[in-house]
This record gives C-alpha cells, structure tokens and sequence, in this order.
C-alpha cells in the first residue's frame, strides 16, 4: 500500500542529515495521499541511515494507524493539522536546524532581505506567536491525549490567516521557542523549502548584526525574484 | 575484566570527534561499574582513531590503577567526585567543544531558550563559580598531591546543590573558564547530552545575539517537551 | 564548437559546490572566446555533478542561442554586460555564497581590512546602489523582455566608473539585496577570486564584530600585498 | 640531503589542509636543522596535494638556495628572522586561518580567557604593531630587495621583547592586518600550536561577544593548567 509514497518519504527523510538539518533523529518530513486520505510519515525516534521504506508510518487523517510496526512521528498530529488547513499541501517537513531555531528561539520571523529568500518564499517568513498553556496541555498527558501538538498545527494556521500570508507563497514557519516546518507540492519540495529557510537564516543574522536597523528588501525585487521562478510567466529552469 | 565496559568507554570515546565535539585529544568519556566499584576511562592523550578497548584505563574508586599499562585521563578525579556525589550516574563526558567552551569562558550558562534544550535538560546549564586558588592548588604540585581535578568535580557538585538542581534533570554543566562536562546512565547517554548541549549553546548564542534580553522559555512548554521524553507518560520514541 | 572552453566552463562550475560557495544550483560561471563572439554557460537549473561539457549554453554576444539544447543560465544578461563593458575579462561567476551575501543583504562593500583581500583584490569590494523599479521591470515580464538581468550588469559597471575601480584591479562586486560577482582573464580565476571574496567576507564580519569602527588597512600594506602578486615586479609563486 | 626534515616539512605543510587552516596554498610551514644551518620551507604557490619532500625548499639562513628547484614561500625572509632571534625554535608555521586572522585584523590579540588556551599559551597571544612604511619597502621592490618579510619577522621579535613574553611560552603572534604565525621546537609542534591558536581565537570571539567587558582569566588557573603540561612536574599523557 502506497508503495511509491513511502519510498520518496523515507528517500525525502534521508535528505535531511545530507543537507545538515537535523542531529541525531529530529527532524521528520510527511507526504499525503488525498485521494486515499492517508498520510505517510518518520517512525519516531528511528536513525536515518537505517531507515527503509517499510518502516514508513501511514496513518489515517485522524492519526489512526493504517499500517505499519512503527510509531509515527510525535509530531503526526501538526502535520495532519496543516494538510486539513491546507489542501494545496503534498508534503511537510520538520526539523532542529540550527539557524531557523535560532530565530525561532528569539521570536523573530525570518525577513526578506535579498534574493535568495525571494526566490522561494514571497516575503517575511513568520514566527508564531507562543502557545497558551491550555494549548500545551499538562506534562502528564499521554499521546493520545496531548493537545500539543495539534495546536502547534493550528498556531501555524492561525498565524497566516492573521496576517494574510498564502502557504504557497510563503511554504514554511517558525513556531516561537521551537524551531521550523516548510512544505511544499510534494516532500522533496518541502525539504529544498527546509534548506532555503535555513541558508537565508544564515544570511540574515548575519546581515542583521551588520546592519541592526536593516529594512526588509524593496518589493519590487521581490516580486521580481518570485515571480520569475513561481509566476504564470516563470522563465527560470529549463521549462 | 569489564571487557564490555572497556568497549563501550572505547566506542563512546570515538564517538567525539564523529559528532565534532573534540580537537586532538581534548575530550574524555568514562563509565562505571558500582557493583565492581571500578571506573573505566580514556587513557590521558591518546589519540581518538588508535584507541582500542583494551587501551583503556581501570581505576578503583580511589583513583588507585586497577589494569592497563596506561594512565588515566588527567580529568580522572573529577570523573570519581562526580560519579561518587550522584549515584544515578553510569557514564560522564568531558570536552572542550566549541559553543559550550565560549558560554564557560564567558562565565554564563546556557539557558533554556527551546525546545531542542527541554527535550535533553529540565531548564538552564548551570555554569560554575571561578574556583578558589586553595581549589586549584599550586603548579609544582605532582598528579599526585594536586588538589585540582577533585575539586573541579566537587565546584559542581556544590553548584547543582545551591541551585537545587537534580543531576538527572539537568544532565550537563559548564565549568567557569574551562568547559563542559555532561553525564547519563551509560556512557553513550553522556555523549547524546553533551552533542544536545553543543547544539543548545550553538542555537542560544545567536538568539541573544538578536535579542540580547531573551527571557528563558515558558516554563510550560519546558515541561511538556522534557516530560514527554523523560516522565512517566513519556511517549516519544519506540518505546 | 568550443569544445575547449566547453570543458573549461564546466569544470568551473563543478568548482564551486567544492569550494563550499553554492547550495543546490544557485551559481553559474562563464567564459568567453572573444574572437568567436560567443559565450559559454551553464545551463539553468541544471545540477552540477550531472552536468557535462556538452550541457553548456553557447550564445552569441546578443544572447542568441547558438548551440546546445539546453536554456543557458537566467542570469546570461548580466555576464553579457559584463563582457561588453570590460575586455579585459575572461570569465565570470555569480553565486549566492554566503559570507558575500550577508554583505551584500546589508548594502555593505567589503572593506579591504588584510591582506588576504590585498593579495588578490586592491581595496574594497564595493556594493551597488539598489537597483530602480524601471530597471527591475514588471514580475509579468517574460525572459526575453525582463530588463533586469542587462540592468543588474550595468549598475555593477556604473558603481565601477562612478569609484573609479578598475575591474582588473578590483575582481569583484557585491549586487545590493542580491549577491556576488566575481571574474578574471579566465574561468578558473574567476573562481578563484569568488574564493578569496567568500573568505575575506568571513573574516571581516568577525573583524566588525570585534571592532565596530575599525577603518581601512594601511594603503602602503594593501599596495604591497596586491603588487607583489600581481604587479610588474610580482615574485609571488613559481613564476 | 636533509632527506629527514623534507619529509617532515613537507608532511607538516600537507597538515593545514587537514585541520582546516589553509584555502588555496595559503600557508606555509618550515624546519630548521641548526647543526648544518640549513632551513626547508614550503615552495611558493604549490598545492598541498601535488607537495612531495623533494620538493621543499632548501636555504642557508642567509636565504640562500642551497637545493631543490622550486622558489621558497614568499614569507622565507620572516621564518629566517624568528630562527635567528630565538634558538628555540625548530619550526614555524604561517597561515591566514579564518578565526585567528580575524583577531588581526582588528588589531586585536587573542586574550587567555580559559583552560583550552592556557594548556598551550602561557597568556594572552598578542597582535604586533602596524608596520611602518619603510618597513613595508616600495612596492616596486623586487623580492631580492625587499625589507617587507624580514621585517615583519622582527616587528614579532620586537613585540615579544617588548611585553616581556618568552617565545617558549606563547608560541605564536598575530601580525598586524595580516594573520598568524606559530612555531614549535619542530614543524609538527608548530602545527599543533596554530590549530590550538584557531581554536581559541573561535572561542574567544563568541566569548566576548556574549561578554564585551570579559577579563582575562585568573592567574592560578592559567598557571596551573599550563604548568601541567609544560612544567617541571608536568603529569598530562603517557609521559
């Protein structure tokens, strides 16, 4: 079952320790069968380099098991809340990496300061704002029970309502004292999203201590950069 | 004799420089057999990539070389003051990994500022106070005689009971001036918590680096993500 | 056709994931044979350790395609310019690397403030204006009409005459919000001098950071450096 | 002839690379044989990885050569200075390592602020005046002629005498707006000072940037851990 969908999780999963995301097993990334409402994802707590397509997790879209001997992700139920919210999502991904937390640590949002960003995301990269203790739940929750990590799925939502933010023009977030998701069409575009978020985290700090008082980049190079890889009249790549 | 403790301290010791914890010779692991009343530990300035089980040193509790033709690491006596003061310790790392090192010199710990950190460490790595001249003795003092390593070990015993913070809970200290020491039931377990503490110090220098007056975490969400790996109800995992 | 340059533009590219300056395809390096009037360049969004001599774009100097099956890279206009302008130039390369982009995110040149800088560039790497929203276009442009990637080459040349830099004694540029260009009488310079650029950039953020007002170096150490290299007396090398 | 140090030298310089203290050919490592008078160096220009004994240079300490058909490093006057000042030294090593050249460029010396320091410098490492323009000579200079590398090794030789600091005790100085230089009583030594030097230029930066107002270590601890190693009843390693 889904044969083809747990061989590009588990490959997509496996690209996270190549591109420096992730330390030991933190980091998960999810792709989603709509026409079959399921989803496949990590098995929680499994090394990477030992990782098959078997040990993938496939849960129904209320977290039911489907298949498999391995527990999914701890993190399943914010990845279910954002393919609910969003049905234009195929693929999530989750991870530590060390820039992007590091934002995400300070509360700040990733802003768009030059072309790299622009390339891919459409503006600012947000950051949530913290949960409320009725959202975290108590420590003596068991899994099934444990609101948490829903309403991480659901702050990340609520955060792009309020601002009027499209998950397909800005695919990826930072969840305050907590680190980032990006998604994408499908879990490969997810995780080049992941690795964009954490080059201009990067970039951006490093800019910000040159210049603190840094304006975010004119819109017109903005507009310019996204729309020139991701508009209707895209010319970049060889399409 | 301890033939498997042998191979685990030999392993776990290789383990620093596979996860870019260590320069040279620069980091120690040792682990402990309480029935036996025996700690095994790295020899002193053997390098990582020659190092085989049977290399390493047995000493009694004392100090006392039990087998081995080579002496201990010269952090022996701070490994027996910390193993002696906390018996629910199986294994301590020391080393002088980049990030953590910077927060020592510095003379401040790392606070917990995410997620990364709670899921490893019940709130802030506490940093020692400068230890006393009396503590650090004289430099014509023989290995013997030197008062100096135990009372590294005894500076952070008497840092965690001031603060009243249990050992089990916070798995990992800095020493003011020197570097970081971190600690597990076994030796692989004081591995994982000194790479998550790298990793915090790495993430918490650039956070207050953006915002220097960064208050610690919500104290909920520390909670919830400690005690979902490390409570009663834990569910992380394939447990 | 080119077969040689063919290769050498290749190999260039290939050089720059191993200098560490690009994440997935985001640099691209070309060269020119001026007495054919053709240029030779990467493909567009092609990755670099699939691509071979034969992928190279070739286009003449009015950005016709003239051989290859591939769309050459979509900042063709700009290494065009460049070409135009200075004939003292032999190769050029663009990328996203990171220390030069932080630079240039700030709108900060890179100030000469060692000799690592003197022995390859002979004072400040500047930064361009921003570039204005007639010369950036409308995100509805399509490749062949879109200003902005001629107009990019051209506010680098405008920034070179307004300073009064020469490009052979300055190989290097930061474009404002976007990122770096280097070159050189060849492919292989041109990278060599991005090199260089990415290592000066590394080592004057952390200058900065330790010496906020820090002015730049001495003009008879930077004439030294730059001269014994590169000057009629050079006695650097095996020359 | 020499055949002993060539390979030694030659071993040495291809080490740079390995620790990370070199791009391109930017370093260079020599050894001194007192008996004959005779020093070997890096050629200039050639790549670590093509680098073979018969291909170091050989000099009198005249800078004369005596051997081999490659020119010396450029830098053979400023090693020749340090040998003849200080008969302690076997081999000195010269790179533009990132960190520690960093310090240098800010004019800054690299303060003892912890234990990973002071197991190898006895105190802090300190940076050498600008260099005055006649010291720097014309640019015209041919190498024959010039003063620049001869004196920036007696520019070192000045600041030592000047602070009072033993060359056996702090083996290594950052040179004004350039970078490092470091020796040993042979090349390998040389070596292992300039990665400890690196190592605690990284720490020391991110160190003060936590702590702006950060003084130096005490006394007793410098003492201690440095005396340990070096002194009369030094008891680190298999000693």
């Amino acid at each position: 079952m889904l044969e083809k969908l747990k061989e590009i999780v588990c490959e997509a999963n496996r690209q996270l320790p190549k591109y420096g995301l992730v330390t030991f097993t933190w980091g998960n990334v999810s792709g989603i069968d709509r026409e079959k409402g399921l989803m496949v994802i990590k098995p929680s707590g499994v090394e990477y380099d030992e990782m098959k397509p078997e040990n993938m997790a496939v849960v129904d879209l209320l977290g039911n098991r489907v298949e498999g001997i391995y527990k999914p992700s701890s993190d399943m139920a914010t990845h279910l809340a954002l393919y609910q919210a969003w049905p234009e999502l195929g693929g999530i991904v989750h991870t530590h990496s060390r820039w992007a937390t590091s934002f995400a640590q300070a509360g700040r949002g990733i802003p768009a300061l030059g072309t790299t960003q622009a390339d891919y995301f459409h503006g600012e990269i947000p950051c949530t704002r913290p949960m409320r203790p009725k959202e975290i739940g108590s420590p003596d929750d068991a899994a099934a029970e444990s609101p948490y990590e829903r309403e991480t799925g659901n702050v990340i939502v609520e955060t792009f309502r309020r601002l009027g933010t499209l998950p397909e023009e800005v695919p990826g977030v930072l969840v305050y004292s907590h680190g980032p998701f990006a998604w994408g069409t499908d879990p490969w575009s997810a995780v080049h999203n992941a690795v964009v978020m954490e080059e201009a985290a990067f970039m951006d700090f490093h800019s910000l201590m040159l210049e603190p008082q840094l304006p975010p980049m004119q819109r017109e190079l903005l507009d310019k950069h996204f729309l020139r890889k991701h508009g209707a009249h895209a010319y970049y790549g060889q399409k």
